[in-house]
């Protein structure tokens, strides 16, 4: 861990001179942070009486404030409850050009929860895992996540809630808690060191910062804000930008294996499928409604060739549900506002509460086709995401989520019939567009996108269903099954 | 109410054929949806058994999902509760370009209310009444809403509810609930004629549709949302871009009186400063705590000339809560996103839920003042602004909001000696912009939008609080004061 440590005290002349040049150089940073292609999060941490509220109103007065943005935490709401843990962080981030200042942060739950009831270490080592990965998440996607720990020592802090309790301004500050964290303050500095030695990691580091002296303290910040600013501004200066790949070799054969060997002749008579809708539409309908009952959300994955059907499977398996219950998501293209955030950001806006259905047409699977193959983004992005599309759907069905996953999957010919038809069928002929040509060309780079995504990310949790669809009564069918399966084995579990 | 009524079964056949035709042009009308400065809001209401959710999945097969939102309401979630009743419809409006489908609306939960509990008919008009206001505040802020009620008879949705339950593939969808309304059938029927009488008004009108032929039914809702989008089209096509005026005369003259009359030569020395500001620091505190364990929440509006000081103002009130209870809102130029969206909406977003307290520097004021001058928006609507403004904060208080307005006044030549002031200093240039002189040279005509401003929306309940502050320490207390005795008087009330 990075020491920032000051040991000397402050006169009030030497602190305003240096605070005046820090500020000049900190409204600098803003004015060059809506050039950058990166978020600021500072988050401040530390034991109670070491000062985090002055701190960050510090800041906030030398910094512009409409550049700025303040979070904490409460304990969680109940629409934060039925959702997944990392959900009200995504949802707590600051906006294009702005730093987020954080008094509380995701730290401040666990650490209040540990200072209540004292938990086994390991609970709280496995919190701290998964805090880890949500900043390794947002570092690795380019996020400055800047931490400072304020050290304050056992008598310094006594001191500090003594003087305050004796103010009667300030004296309802001081809580029952603040005594208890005070009187276990070994144990939770115990814990505290734990937590920052497991989520200490590149891209987001702990910065330990002397809280006694308070006006070193304030600059001690500022100037770690302003150093870690710098160096990542270094750091994106020398990153090539993106470019698409001229040849497309495939990380895992075997997937693109596996979609050629779909065999694509089946076929369904319009009488079988009309008995077999209602059979599976009937299993689909109760097999959904035990699992809202049960609190349990449903997250559909629809990805397949252009014209595979997705829009159509879609509706017959919304029919099974209660309108009120599941919303689409069509995926487009992303906004600017979405652009600048996380590729992740905008699918979690969009995670169902508990009891709920989210269908995604199109989703962040885009990250490993699209944005792979046109090059919207880096080799070291779209090879990351792999792993961060994993550990994202393992949040969702740890928190409870059954979460099902479609390729449609038609041939050559049959999608070229499909766009011939759409383009001479007026109500179709919005569906046509210069990207559908353009990726029917890119099909054998496609192939071994596709087959890579199958390969790496098909988890027993969160599986892949390739449906043969080149029979659109077909596909329906066993789009209708799978889910019905995948559902009540899912709540059997 | 306009009519659009059909008796005649459609045959599949024709019904296939003018289907056809209506896809293309609803398809044709998302198309030109994109270009058009308006959102389009399609309303369905009506009987259990109407087939709302039928037409729905129908209209959201003709048009292009990606154009397309559908909404529908559940019983308020707990973070709907702890906020004013229109925060979760302003949370549920189309984003730019795109139709918004109401399976549920704002009328499901007056209408399930009814149901469930005879009320009063007064308690229902009352709710009636705040929905035509909400929507009058969106149909002129140019959104087009197109509301349909379904019309089935008493025994038609008999026999549709015993089909239903006859099948066991729809059986669930048939609930208890459906059969209670179906035994209340007249009962609902005059309520929901008393609803639709109330809340059918210009740019909002119920559209009558008979729902017992299905296929007649889905054509003619298609039909009517593609005529009022022509006729909405044609009126922004006749409406004048707005224009910045030549010269600005007054709505009121006696506030520009006030504001004039406020004398600026008080003054506070720096000794009295600090023991009065540690009095009011503490009396603030002590009564937003209680407005807040009170399940109250505290808005505060900070309006004021450039360089009034409204930022140091602000921080020493934000000094006397705790950094979780509140947040400033630095309202900036609007987003894209916020431009194309009615001028209210982003500031709901902000709105504090209960027990919490939010601080905007600078406001919905905006509309009044800058947009006026400027010529951003057109007469009649900053002119209709200032009623819709004291609607917002009744919604506000209404729901127990404490709201505290501020205008920070100072005299022409000590503005001259602060912006000089910033900018020859390096952490205060930032500061200072080119508006800030355009603002500076427009004195005269922002009195008089100021004063305007002071007469139309000074309201007991949201007073506005004219703040001499050519001596910032005596404009900080009178600011911490001010806010303090109000805040007591409203929990005396």
């Amino acid at each position: 861990m990075a020491k920032a440590t000051r040991k000397q005290r402050l006169t009030k002349k030497v602190y305003q001179a240096r605070a005046k040049q820090l500020r000049a150089r900190l409204v600098q940073l803003q004015v060059e942070l809506k050039q950058v292609p990166f978020k600021v999060l500072l988050i401040i941490a530390g034991p109670e009486g070491a000062g985090r509220g002055n701190l960050l109103n510090t800041l906030a007065e030398w910094l512009d404030p409409r550049g700025v943005e303040t979070f904490s935490y409460h304990p969680p709401t109940e629409s934060e409850q039925v959702h997944p843990l990392q959900w009200r962080f995504w949802r707590s981030l600051p906006g294009i050009g702005r730093i987020g200042l954080y008094a509380g942060s995701w730290y401040t739950e666990t650490l209040r929860e540990e200072a209540r009831n004292k938990r086994a270490l390991a609970h709280v080592a496995h919190e701290a895992e998964r805090i880890r990965d949500f900043e390794r998440l947002l570092a690795d996607g380019g996020t400055l996540i800047v931490k400072v720990w304020l050290n304050l020592s056992k008598e310094a802090q006594g001191r500090r809630l003594r003087t305050l309790r004796a103010d009667p301004l300030t004296a309802w500050r001081v809580t029952d808690e603040d005594w208890h964290h005070h009187r276990s303050y070994k144990r939770l500095g115990k814990t505290a060191r734990l937590i920052r030695r497991i989520t200490d990691r590149p891209g987001a580091r702990w910065h330990e910062v002397e809280a006694e002296d308070e006006r070193a303290r304030d600059l001690a910040v500022a100037q770690l804000l302003l150093a870690q600013f710098r160096q990542q501004q270094r750091h994106f200066a020398r990153l090539r930008p993106p470019v698409a790949p001229a040849v497309v070799e495939p990380l895992r054969p075997s997937g693109r294996r596996r979609l050629l060997a779909l065999p694509l002749d089946q076929e369904l008579a319009e009488r079988d499928y009309d008995a077999l809708r209602e059979e599976w539409l009937g299993r689909l309908s109760r097999a959904a409604r035990a699992a809202f009952a049960a609190g349990r959300s449903l997250v559909f994955v629809f990805e397949g060739w252009d014209a595979a059907g997705k829009g159509g499977a879609i509706r017959r398996l919304t029919s099974a549900v209660d309108p009120r219950d599941y919303s689409v998501i069509s995926v487009a293209k992303p906004t600017p506002e979405e652009k600048h955030a996380h590729y992740l950001w905008r699918f979690w806006r969009d995670v169902p509460r508990d009891g709920r259905m989210a269908v995604f047409d199109r989703s962040w699977y885009g990250r490993v086709l699209v944005e792979r193959l046109e090059g919207f983004c880096r080799e070291d992005e779209w090879k990351r995401a792999y792993g961060e599309i994993n550990a994202f759907e393992r949040e969702l069905t740890d928190h409870g989520a059954i979460v099902i996953k479609y390729w449609l999957h038609i041939s050559h010919a049959e999608q070229l019939r499909r766009f011939r038809e759409r383009a001479t069928t007026p109500h179709k002929r919005h569906k046509l567009n210069d990207e559908d040509w353009r990726n029917r060309r890119k099909r054998a780079a496609y192939e071994i996108a596709v087959g890579d995504m199958l390969a790496l990310t098909d988890r027993p949790a969160a599986p892949w269903h390739l449906i043969p669809a080149d029979d659109k009564r077909y596909a329906r069918i066993e789009v209708l099954s799978t889910a019905a399966r995948q559902i009540e084995a899912a709540l059997e579990d």
